[in-house]
């Protein structure tokens, strides 16, 4: 069966994004200081239709960030353009052409019809909970893998429903000081360490569940 | 001038004790998970008189919390025997001879005359503030390092302050819950990841003052 996996950033006072989220800041105040290890890379500017860029010990691990997975779950905050019922006019934060080419799981509380874009993205929100999106996406997913997309409180879910099969924790020397925590109320979630790596900027820590 | 250094094991989620720290749970419940790393080594063993155990790549990190360094500063928790004025038959955890074999300041708000162990240690009780420890410590390691020894508190001011000059944090797949945070109260901490090295159960990243 497909694995889900999870790819995230962690300050390393342990938050995934900053206080105050907003449309302005979708991962909070400060947030985007945590993606600096990711943004130059060619890996990801390739990802973004950009040419150039860097290629560095990081690069393996963005290229699974973004490549490999056949379906993404992400939660609602995530997608944007809440909380609340859908303005059917709030299409991601992505544009027409969405970052994912495959299906996309939102997890939400309100229903709202598929969503087609361009480049293979079709978002689909579920409104019945974690484990029907894990169903819906691995059988989307066929034999690839599932990439938990976040945030915090999805994976935190999935984490302590011991549903998460792997996370890559990408950790990096910023101090947030508040926001959202990867690693609160998540049980006994048992993760056994299989890798570590260094690169400029970022230590990328890989875990599987034990 | 000499360095200010402090190795410190990590859980995942952040805590460097568990709760409810006691005499019978001096790094707190579930606190003792965070060392499974470093008690079956040698250059640990070899510290508190025992023959034989593991070589692997902790090993150097192992003896840099322990070799190496001129004094150490630590705090009336981690000194323990506390709070409150002191019970003087409390020489400390480690009997006689304790590991540090070098002068060690214990900060506290509570007056005590120096205590002189077995093996070089000897235990000197410091009143008045951080800075003072520190000048103190620094001036009896001489060329030597001074090694903070925690806990998260004393960890947390020193850091606040911008008198960290070195940190070695070893992250274990742990969840602890709750307990002390290393990172919080840390202000604008400014941290530059100079190394990190995978190894068995542990990842061990080196941050320096930026």
């Amino acid at each position: 069966m497909s694995k889900l996996k999870l790819n995230i950033t962690m300050s390393l006072d342990g938050f995934v994004a900053g206080p105050d989220q907003s449309q302005e800041n979708p991962i909070g105040v400060g947030g985007q200081e945590l993606h600096r290890w990711l943004l130059p890379l060619e890996a990801f500017r390739v990802m973004h239709g950009q040419e150039g860029g860097e290629v560095n010990a990081s690069t393996p691990f963005a290229e699974d960030i973004l490549g490999g997975a056949g379906a993404t779950i992400m939660g609602r905050n995530m997608f944007g353009g809440g909380p609340g019922p859908w303005d059917e006019s709030w299409t991601g934060w992505w544009g027409d052409d969405p970052p994912y080419h495959h299906p996309t799981f939102v997890l939400t509380s309100h229903a709202r019809d598929p969503l087609e874009m361009l480049g293979g993205t079709t978002f689909y929100f579920v409104t019945d909970g974690i484990e029907s999106a894990l169903e819906q996406a691995r059988a989307a997913a066929g034999e690839k893998d599932v990439s938990l997309g976040g945030g915090a409180s999805v994976a935190q879910q999935y984490l302590a429903a011991g549903l998460l099969d792997e996370i890559v924790v990408s950790v990096v020397p910023v101090m947030l000081g508040s926001g959202a925590r990867l690693f609160e109320n998540v049980g006994d979630a048992q993760l056994e360490q299989v890798e570590s790596a260094e690169a400029p900027g970022v230590t990328h820590i890989r875990y599987v569940r034990r």
